[in-house]
Formats: structure tokens, C-alpha cells, sequence
């Protein structure tokens, strides 16, 4: 199976050395800390190390199991239902499908809309009652669509966040990974610690398996979350996190950020070349950064119905729908190209080819009408539907 | 300061350079698996070694990072609240303290009562509504007083609990740390996997920084409980789960097992005979295994005053009304005798019994009204008051 469905980087990404050597060092230097229970604040190295490179006391950084349950742990503590009320977050749209299936599973309404450009009544209503709200946004090269929030979509949305109080959580583990050119600035270093709790994580530029992502926010909002840490997994695995500092400290991040954006912006390329090629129905944004191509399909062509077809052809895609809330996203599909090295993203892309060949209605109607082989030259080329270019708003 | 409070090995106790070794294997042996997301279910070379240490599939088994976010899960799975009725889960009495915690932060109802031996009214009353209802038990070698349910307990237990339809959560890490004699049966051998979710864990008998637990449960739940993890965390550390697997594959888990034994009955056996010499105001009973020992404080003496005295003297000890819900405990403290070393131990115990001395009203009263010197010769041996021994009914 050649696998474009997961946002995870191919095992060649990873720097498989550097971290053996990394393990064996924290197996030994530190390995009372290593090997311990530790804080459930994170390992306090990596504490400090991440908060020296993002110039904020290590009070205001949170080292956590992953930046997926860093986002829970925050929704929880800024709209969390403890108290048997319910809260509201405001999704992007689309937006990440994990988060989606966290959220759903949580005592919170959920509610999403193209957040840079689209606003919801604010919640502090005169007269009406409080809503709890908080913000969830990817704001840079956004999983699934790779789209990235011009500067004044931040401020728009920051402002209209400020308007009603709500907090925003910034999922931002590909902003490093920006091909070339010069990086926005990330929500928080916007609108400051009071407002936004940033989320990231060293899964997409160093090693998904070791599980190590973070938190960046404000001190009282650390002690929160560190508690309600404490109460869910007591404390992350020490070891996880001395074997990513000690990676850190023995060769820094710069250098493997560096390789990967090369190797990232290769595959993107190309991805790309062969899209246009081979699948000259479907559109899509070349991206700048991060890990993922979002493929608008013709009206003849569900993503559905493609997904299915490709995974007899041997190759696996994530269908638009999963991304979003209430429909939408039935002729969008999302592809990663992190996940797969050169070759196979070439032999991937014919394989996706072949079944959108296979799958798309409108050949499908030519063949069975008596119209030879099903090629793409015998079926015409399939115009782009307005319903797939409304497909998605964002 | 020297510390009594926390359920911990100490360090000594961490085969550190086994663990190195491991880790240096895990990194390079099967670097792909280690350092990548890979399952929810876990890491699966160790789920089924787990699977057949334990004479179960390996579709019986989930990995997790630690044991508490194991119960979490089962808690969430068999009681959650996600279609919003909440559910009960009934509690020893006294239990750990974190999943109180943790309970405490979900929408659930808790209610405590010694379990092999009282129990309330069934859920299943003709005419009521249904509650769901769970137990959640550690019936081994119990944190935070090291008790132990006897069989005919065990029975009635899952007997009262079939009666209703309840399913059990089984927290048994401590089960192989029996210092000698006979093992009891563990709840899931007597009732079964359609009754029983087991949770156990590797972070008191091989090393908690790595952070791994698992449950053995049937496997439609085992099947909920993997989405769960998923939308809570992705996937655990593999990199963790591949070092254990590979510490276990080198050298077993009976020989680490058989050593830490010997060392947690050296220094049960210490501490016991320290606190009959030096405290010998306070009763307890000499832990036939696992981590704990809880101290019965005669009525001139509260817990709370206790623990205050000792962080004073550089000592720290849990009191106990952290592991009981709705009062008592205040002339019980936990001991935990893993967490430092003999010579430790031996510090700590002169200094809680300084701190007692210090704390305990009756010899403050002696004091003040001008007997010389406050020592315990010239108080005299307070008598262990009703009070104390009514204090918890366990």
C-alpha cells in the first residue's frame, strides 16, 4: 500500500541515528531522570530548552505526550465541562480530523466556519446567557488543506476572539516547515500568552514515535493544564523527552528542520508535477510548506468513491468529509507527501490515476455507453464542477 | 528531604544499564516501528508478548502510556458520559488517590465502600432507571494501605458486581510484587474477560519514566478502548513500548521481578521494624508485598498535622484522607517504602518520629503544662485512640 491518507513523515525522514545516539546518551547521562516518573510538567530540561527558543520562562511551557493531547488538555481547561456546562469551540474549515473525533467525544459543541474570514455571533450577548467559547485553529499550512492565514486573516481573527474573550488554541506543528520565503508570525506572538495558547510539537520535524509535543502559554494557564496532566496520564514519558533533548542539545533543531524542509518541498514539487500530469481533472494549491496537497475532484468524481477505488489500486487517500462537521468536503480529498519518498509518490500518483480513471462517473457513463477503453483521451476531460469548486469555502 | 509521599521506585531500583541496552536495540533493531506513529493498540511486538505471557490474543491486549490513562479509558468506555447521562463508579475504601483525581474531573458519580465486604443496593432495581455502574478495584496488595482481598472477597465482589451487570476495572500493578507465598488469583482469572478489564503496568516493577501500562480486556473492548486512545493521543511512545519489549526480550521479566522482591521486602521489613521502635504509638500492618504501608495515628495525632511536622523535619508522607471520598483517613498516612533506598529510610523514620513528636497534641499539652522535654519517656506511650482505629474502616 502506498499511503498518501496519514499525516506522518516516511521513516527515511527521520533521523534514525542521531536518535540512537541520543537514546544511548540519555539512557546513561541523566538516566535517573530518564527513567523516573519526573513532573508531570514534562522533562524540565526540555522545558527550558524549548522556552529559551521561544524566548518565554519555562513556566510558560508544558512538554506533553503528543500536541494532540496537549489541544485536549487545553479544551478541557478552557471550556471543560466539569461543572456540567457545556462549552463551544470554534473550528476552522476545513480543519484537522483528529481534533474533530477529540472534540466529539468531549461535552462541547462544535462549531466551524472559514474562521479568517467568517465570524459567528460573539457569545457575550447583552442579555442572553454566557457562552464559554475558545478557538481552535491550525493557523500555518493547516492539516488538511495546507492553507496558510494571511496576516490580516490573523488579526481578524484575534480581534473578533478579543471582541467576546474567548481564547485560541494554535495548532502550529508545520510552521518551521515552510518551504522558502519569509514565515508569518504564529498567532500567539500577536495577540500575547493572555489570549492564545499555542500548541506544537517535534512529531513533524523530528520523530512522530517518540511522542513529545508541547505547550506555550501562560503561566497560570500551565499550572491548569499541568494539573489536569497529572490527572490524566500522571506524567509523559521522561525518557521520550530526555531522548528528544538530548537530539537537541548534541546537533539542535535547525539542521534536521533544514533537511526536511528540502526533502518535504522535493516531494511537494514533485507531487505536484505528477497531479497536473496525470489527474489534469483535479485542482489544487501548490503548497508553501508543511505536509499536504488538498485535491479538489471534478462534479463526476466523489472522494468517496475514489478512496474506495484507490485502495484496490493500492494506494491510500483521506477523503475531504472527515474534516469537516456538517457535510461538505464529498469532492475534496487530502493527500500527504511526507509520508512516502520520491519513488513511491511517483508510483502513487499513477496508481491514484488509474482509479479516479476507474471511478469517475462520467468515464464510467462513456465505457458503458460503448465509447472505447475508458482512457482519458476517449472520455474527454472531465470539466471541474462548480459543485466541487463550492465544495469547500476555504 | 526524603520522601515517604509518593508511589515510586527509587532509582536504585531502575536496572539502568539493562534499560540502556535495550534502548540502544530498540533504536537501531526495528528503528522503523520505534520511531515511528505507528498503533493505537500499541507497539506490537510487546502486546503480544503480553498477550502470551498472559495466555490471552493479542487482540485482548491494548498498550498504553501508563496504567492510569488505562483506567481512564476503561472508565470513559464502560461509564462515559458522552451521550451525557453519567454514570457511577463505586470505589474501594481507601483507594488511589490519582484516579479519585481523575474521577473527580469526569462526569461521573463516585461512590466509595469497602467492596469485598459492604456493597449498596443494585443498580438493576426493578422500576428504576438504569444507572450504569463500574467498579474500579485494586484488589492487590491495595494503594494506598497495601491490603489485599482476600478470595471469598474476590468472589463476592464480582458476584454482586455479575448480580448487576457491572463491569470490573482490576488495577493490579502491584500483583507480582508478592514478597513470598502463594499468589491469590487476580479478579480477571475468577470472573473473566466479559467481566473483568484488567490494567496493569511495567512502572513499578521494570521503570515508570518510560510510561507503559496495558490492559488485557475481551476484545470488543479492547476494539473501543483503541479508538479511544486514538482520538485522546494518536498512538503512545512506540519508542517507550519498543525499549520495554526489547528489555523484556533480553532478559525476561522474572529476574528484574525477583530483585525488586528482594529489595521492596528488605525495606518493608526495615521500615516496619524502624516505625514498632520509633513510633510505636502508631499500628500498622506488615505489607505482605507491594509498595505501601499505612500508618494508624493514635487520636492525639492528625494526619494533616503529621505531614505538616514531617515536610518541616524533611520528610514527606501522603495523608489519608487523599485516598478517601468523603472524609476520614485524618489518623491515617501512607508510607511508601520503594521510593528510597535502606539508609534512607532509616533517616526518614527518625525524623517522622521527631515530627510526631513535635505534631502530637497530647505530648504538646505535656509539654506545655511543664513536663521536661517533650520526649516520648516523659508523655508516656499515647494509647491508639478509638478514634484512629475507627478512622477507616478497611
Amino acid at each position: 500500500m502506498i499511503n498518501f491518507g496519514r499525516g506522518v513523515p516516511s521513516a527515511d525522514l527521520i533521523d534514525v541515528a542521531g536518535l540512537a545516539q541520543a537514546a544511548g546518551a540519555a539512557s546513561t547521562a541523566n538516566a535517573d531522570a530518564s527513567f523516573g516518573y519526573g513532573s508531570p510538567a514534562g522533562y524540565q530540561p526540555l522545558r527550558e530548552w524549548i522556552a529559551a527558543r521561544h524566548g518565554v520562562d519555562a513556566g510558560s511551557v508544558l512538554v506533553t505526550p503528543g500536541a494532540m493531547q496537549a489541544v485536549a488538555l487545553a479544551v478541557d481547561l478552557l471550556v471543560g465541562g466539569e461543572d456540567g456546562t457545556a462549552g463551544e469551540v470554534l473550528v476552522d474549515r476545513p480543519t484537522y480530523d483528529m481534533v474533530l473525533r477529540a472534540l466529539a467525544a468531549r461535552p462541547v459543541t462544535v462549531r466551524q466556519l472559514a474562521l479568517g474570514r467568517e465570524w459567528v455571533e460573539p457569545v457575550a450577548v447583552p442579555g442572553a446567557a454566557a457562552v464559554r467559547r475558545c478557538v481552535y485553529a491550525v493557523p500555518t499550512f493547516r492539516n488538511p488543506d495546507g492553507a496558510t492565514m494571511a496576516l490580516p486573516e490573523r488579526e481578524l481573527l484575534l480581534e473578533r476572539a478579543a471582541l467576546e474573550g474567548s481564547a485560541v488554541i494554535e495548532d502550529d506543528p508545520y510552521q518551521e516547515l515552510r518551504f522558502d520565503g519569509p514565515a508569518l508570525p504564529p498567532l500567539w506572538r500577536l495577540g500575547g500568552l493572555e489570549q492564545v495558547v499555542h500548541v506544537s510539537s517535534f512529531s513533524k520535524t523530528v520523530c512522530p514515535g517518540l511522542r513529545v509535543g508541547y505547550v506555550i502559554a501562560d503561566e497560570t494557564r500551565i499550572e491548569g493544564l499541568i494539573a489536569a496532566a497529572n490527572r490524566t496520564y500522571i506524567t509523559p514519558s521522561m525518557f521520550a523527552q530526555a531522548v528528544v533533548h538530548r537530539y537537541l542539545l548534541d546537533g539542535g533543531l535547525d539542521a534536521p528542520l533544514q533537511r526536511m524542509r528540502t526533502e518535504l518541498a522535493a516531494r511537494a514539487e514533485l507531487l505536484c508535477e505528477l497531479l497536473s500530469e496525470q489527474l489534469p481533472q483535479a485542482r489544487f494549491e501548490r503548497p508553501q510548506g508543511g505536509y499536504f496537497v488538498w485535491l479538489r475532484l471534478p462534479s463526476t468524481l466523489t472522494a468517496s468513491t475514489l478512496a474506495a477505488a484507490a485502495q484496490r489500486h493500492g494506494v491510500v487517500v483521506a477523503p475531504g468529509s472527515g474534516f469537516l462537521v456538517d457535510g461538505g468536503g464529498e469532492h475534496c480529498v487530502r493527500l500527504c507527501f511526507a509520508a512516502e519518498p520520491p519513488n513511491r509518490i511517483a508510483e502513487g500518483v499513477r496508481r491514484l490515476a488509474a482509479a479516479a480513471r476507474e471511478a469517475d462517473t462520467r468515464e464510467a457513463d462513456t465505457r458503458e455507453s460503448g465509447a472505447p477503453g475508458g482512457s482519458q483521451q476517449a472520455a474527454g476531460r472531465p470539466q471541474l464542477g462548480e459543485e466541487a469548486v463550492l465544495a469547500d469555502p476555504a
